[in-house]
C-alpha cells in the first residue's frame, strides 16, 4: 500500500479533526501518501481530492466539525455511484480507503469493499450508536456539551421553581442522555432503552418538590420525541411549571474533549498500522473495547450488538434524587 | 436607614447572584442589617424573609441564577398586594427595599415607593432591554453563552455547508444578537430595530457561496420570531440548506463573567450608599452611562429612551463578510 | 452493616464530590446511614464527624476539591493515631469506612483494617499514579486543564516565534504529560518512564523551525523537575528563545468532566454495594480496567504494578510533529 | 490613502485577530489595499509583506495570539532601523501604518510619525496599562482567565485549608490583580498602586480562619514581586499554610472574550475610518473613554495620566471578606 485516501462523510462529529490529522501523519510516518477527498462520498465520486502532508493537518486537533467537509451522498448508495468512485481511486492510484463516520457510513464504505477495494473505518458519532465499539469519537464531547448545557438551563429552572424537559441527541440510542444525565445531576431520563413510566418521573418530581427541590431536569432522547407532550403532561400531573429546550445543533459542534482527541489520536494511528500490515484486501473497522483500542473485520462488526448499560440506568436513579 | 430588604423579581439573569452579594456585605459594612425575601414579590407578600449575614452571600459570586428564587407576581399588581407588602415590611421594621431585576421590576417597586417606601434598583436582565442604562446586569454573560454556541454551530453547519437560523433571547430588544452577531462572527442578524430585507441576507449567503463559504448563521431576534419561516424563505432563494436552532433558557443561566461580576458588584456597593445618603422617601435606579456607575430617580430612570447603536450594526455589516 | 463513614484524604481531585455524592445516596438507598468526616484522618482522630442525609450532597456533583475538607494526616501514621480514630469510630457505631484519596491514604486505611475494622478505597487522585485501577477520579479533569492552558500557551509562543517548557504534575507518573501531551499537540514530552534524550527535542525543534513551526510546547512531569534548566539547555542547543510555565495548583482544581463525574458515581456506587455484601472485615478497593468497574481486595491491589503506555507515548511522537 | 500595511507588536493580547480582521475588512470596504507585515517592526524591516484579502481573515476573530506575529525589535530603536523600515514602506507604496500593541509599540509608531509617515494604533496589552484609554484589547479576556484560575485554585485551597498567594501579570498596573479580585472574590490585593499592608491582609486572614473560612487567596500583581517572599511572610505571621502560584503565559493566551471581540471590531473600524478623513500625517490613537470610541493625537494621548481606581479597590475589600 503506498496510496490512501481518508473522506468523513454523514453527520460531523468532534475529534474527526484530531482523527484526520492521526491517519494523516502517521501514514507519512510509514512511507505512505495521503489524499485527503472533500465533502464525503460525494467529492470522492466528483474527484475532489487534495494532497495531504504534515502540515496540512497542524493545528486542527482542537478544531470541531471537519476540515474535509463531510456530506451524506445520495448517489453513492446507488450502483453507479460506487463504481464512479472506484474509477476516482484507480485514476489517482489510491490502494486503500479511511473513512470516518457512523453506521451509514460504514455500509458506504463496506460496498466498496464488496468490488475488491480495501477500506478502513474510524467510528465518528455524537451519539455512539456503533454497535462494534464501546464509544464512537465525539460522544464524550456531546455529553460535555450537555452537561454544560444541563447546568445553565438548572440555574434558570431553580430561580422560578419549575421544571425543565431538555431533548438531547442519539437518534435511537439513548447514550447521550444516560451520561448527560448521570454527569449533569439531570432527575430523570427517557431513552428509547428502559422507557421510564411517565408516572415514575411525576412521581419524583413531586417527591422532590415535597422536600423543597427547586428544580427538575427531565432529559429526553431525541428518538423519543414529543418533548413538549412530555412537558405537558408532566405539568398537568404535577402542577408545576414545565418548560422544554430542544438543545439541537449545538451538541455536534465544539471543540473535542480529551478524552476524543486521544481515543481519534490513537484510533488513527492504530488502523493505519493494521492496513499496512493487512495489505490484501480488507474492510477494518477500529473501536476501542474493555478499554483496548482493537481493530476487526467488517463483517464481524456487524454482528455485534451493543448492551444497554442498564446498571448505569440504575445508578442514575439511585444518585439523582 | 437600619434595616432594608433584597429580593430577585422577573427573569433571573446571570450575575444576579454576585449584587445580591454586594448588596448584603456594603450593608453589613454600613452598619444596616439586611433580610432577604424569597421568590419576588410574591415572598415579599406572603412573608417570606430571611436574616442575611456575611456569610450567607459566600462562595456566591460565580453561582447562576439566584439563591433568593425569583418569580412574575400576579397579585402585586394589584391594590391589595401592594399594601400586603407594605404590611410586611413594617412588621419586619424594613425601611428600605433593593429589587433586582428589569423594567417588571422597576414597575413594582415604583408602586412601593408611590406609597412612601424607600426603593431601590438594580437591573438584572439578559436582554439589555432597558432605557435607562448602558448595560443590564446579565447581558455579557448572555452574549458569551450565545457566542459559544454560534461557534459550535458553525463547526457542523460548516462541516456541511449549510446555513443555520439561530434564535436568540432579547424580547423587543436586538442587542444580544446585535454583540453576539459580532462576537461570534455571524454573516447576518436579524433585529427588531433595524429590519433587514431577507433579499440583502440571501444574497449575502450567495456571495459568500461563490467565494466558497461553507457556512452562513444569521442571528434572529425573538422579537421577529419565526425563525423556522426565514429559514424555509431563505432556503427557497439560495438553495443553501437552512436549518434553526432556537438556543432558549441556555442564554438565561451560566457562571456570570468577569464584566458582569465587576459590574454587579460595583452596582450594588453604590446603591448602598446612595440609599443610606439619601434617607428620605427615594425611587433610586443604578446604572452605567458613558462608562460610570450612576444613580438617578425612577421618574428620570423612565423618561429615557435607549438608542440602538447604529454604527455597531453597520460595523456588523462590514466586518462579517 | 448499619453506619458507614466517609473521608477524602491527601490531595484533592476534582470529581471526590461527585464520589462523595454517589457513596451517600447509594448507601441511603440501601438503608444504610453515612457518617461525613471532615478534614480526613485528622477529623477522624479528632471526632470531627457529621451525618449526611440526602440532600447533604445536593448540588456538588459539579464542584472541584471536597465539602468535606481532605489533610495529610502525620498523626495517623503513628499507632496512637490508629487506635484513637478506631474508638472515635467505635463511639460512634460507624462499622465500615470509606476513604477517597491516592496511595498514601490507601496505606492508612488498610492500617485500619489491620486492626479490623472495615475500609473501602476510592481512587481520587489527578496523577494516574494507582497501579491496580487504569484510571483514578480526577486524572481526565486535569488532562483538560493542563490542554486548555497549553492552548493558551501556545497561542503566545506562537506569537514570539518562541518555545515553552511547561510543568506539568504527576509526581512520578508521567500519564498527565502523555495523555495532555497528546490532546494538546504538544511537540514533545519528558516523562520519568521514558527519559527522552533533550538532543532529540532539539533536533525536532529545529526541524519544526526550519518547516516555519513558530512554536514548540515541551511537557515535562514535575518528577523529573528542573523545568528551567531543561529550558535553558534547549535555548542552548537551537537559540530559539525558550520560556518555562509551571502550572502548579490550577491542575488541582475545577470542574470535573463528564468521564470523571460518570467515573465516581459509578465506582461510589459499585463499592458501596460491595462493601454491603461482603459485610465480614474487608479491605476493597474500587477501580476500573479494561473498561469494567470492578473491586478487589487492598492485597491484591497492592501487588499490581501499572505499565507506561509506551504505545501512546509512540504516538504522541508520530502525530506531534 | 489607497495603501494601508498593519503589524503587531510587542506582547500579543488577545483580541489582536480580532482588530486585524476589522482593520482588513474596513479597510477593503473603503477601497483601500491592506499588506499585513510579519512579526512586528522586525519584518517591516525585513520587508516581510503579505497582501491581505477578505478572507485572509477569515475565522481568525476567537484566536488568542496573532497569526501575523509579533516581535520586540531592537534594530527599530535604532535610526537606521526606522530610515529602513521607511524604505520598506515607500517600495509597497504603502501610506498609511496601523499598529496593533501596547505602550512601546506606540513609541515605535511615533518615530516613524516623526520622518512624516502617518500611523494609527490600537491599544492591545492584556496589562491594561494604557494612560489614554480606558481599556486596552485583551485586558478583560486575562481577567476571565485570571478569575477562572482563581476559581480553580480556591478549589484545592479550601479542601486543604490554606491560603495561596497567586502573582498575575500587570507590569506597573494593578488593573489585572484589581478587577480579578473582585471577579474572583480573592480576599486580598496587593497592587502597585495602593501598597496593602502584609498585617492588614494577615489580619484578614486570621479574621476569616476564626469564622471558619477555609481558603485564603491573595493576588499580586507582579510588579511587586516576592510573591515568595510574601507568602512566607503571611504563614509566619498567621501560622496558616501558604502557597505560591505564578499564573504566568496562560494569562496571554486564549480565545478573546466577546468584551474584547466587540471592542476590537469597533476600533479597527473606526480607526480605518478615521485615518481615511484625515489623510494628512498623523499619528492616530483609538481608544476607549467614558464608554465611548474615540481617536486622538498621539501626543495628547502620551499626556494623559490614567488614575487607578480606588472606588473599586474599596469595593473590593467590602464585597470580599
Amino acid at each position: 500500500m503506498k496510496k490512501i485516501g481518508i473522506l468523513c462523510s454523514g453527520g460531523d462529529a468532534p475529534g474527526m479533526n484530531s482523527a484526520l490529522r492521526a491517519v494523516v501523519r502517521s501514514a507519512i510516518f510509514e512511507g505512505i501518501e495521503v489524499f485527503g477527498i472533500k465533502n464525503g462520498y460525494e467529492g470522492l465520486i466528483d474527484g475532489s481530492l487534495v494532497p495531504m502532508v504534515e502540515s496540512s493537518v497542524a493545528d486542527i486537533i482542537q478544531k470541531g466539525g471537519t476540515i474535509l467537509g463531510t456530506s451524506r451522498s445520495e448517489r453513492f448508495t446507488k450502483k453507479e455511484g460506487v463504481s464512479q468512485a472506484l474509477n476516482v481511486l484507480k485514476v489517482y492510484g489510491i490502494e486503500g480507503l479511511i473513512v470516518l463516520g457512523g453506521d451509514g457510513s460504514m455500509r458506504g464504505a463496506y460496498s466498496l469493499y464488496k468490488e475488491g477495494f480495501p477500506v478502513g473505518l474510524i467510528p465518528c458519532s455524537i451519539d455512539n450508536d456503533m454497535d462494534y465499539t464501546d464509544y464512537t469519537v465525539g460522544f464524550w464531547t456531546a455529553v460535555d456539551t450537555v452537561t454544560d448545557a444541563i447546568s445553565k438551563i438548572r440555574d434558570t429552572t431553580d430561580a422560578h421553581n419549575r421544571a425543565n424537559v431538555v431533548e438531547v441527541m442519539g437518534r435511537n440510542c439513548g447514550d447521550i442522555a444516560l451520561y448527560a444525565g448521570i454527569s449533569g445531576g439531570a432527575e430523570s431520563i427517557l431513552v428509547p432503552e428502559n422507557k421510564a413510566d411517565i408516572d415514575d418521573i411525576a412521581r419524583k418530581m413531586l417527591m422532590g418538590k415535597n422536600r423543597g427541590k427547586r428544580h427538575h431536569i427531565i432529559l429526553v432522547a431525541e428518538g423519543l420525541g414529543h418533548a413538549h407532550e412530555i412537558a405537558e403532561e408532566l405539568q398537568k400531573i404535577t402542577e408545576i411549571e414545565t418548560r422544554v429546550t430542544i438543545l439541537g445543533y449545538i451538541q455536534r459542534g465544539g471543540s473535542p474533549s480529551s478524552v476524543d482527541r486521544v481515543l481519534a489520536s490513537a484510533m488513527g494511528n492504530v488502523l493505519v498500522k493494521k492496513m499496512i500490515e493487512n495489505d490484501e484486501n480488507k474492510a477494518l473497522a477500529v473501536g476501542i473495547r474493555n478499554g483496548k483500542i482493537f481493530t476487526e473485520d467488517f463483517e464481524r462488526a456487524f454482528n455485534r450488538k451493543k448492551v444497554f448499560s442498564k446498571n448505569l440506568y440504575d445508578i442514575m436513579k439511585i444518585v439523582s434524587i
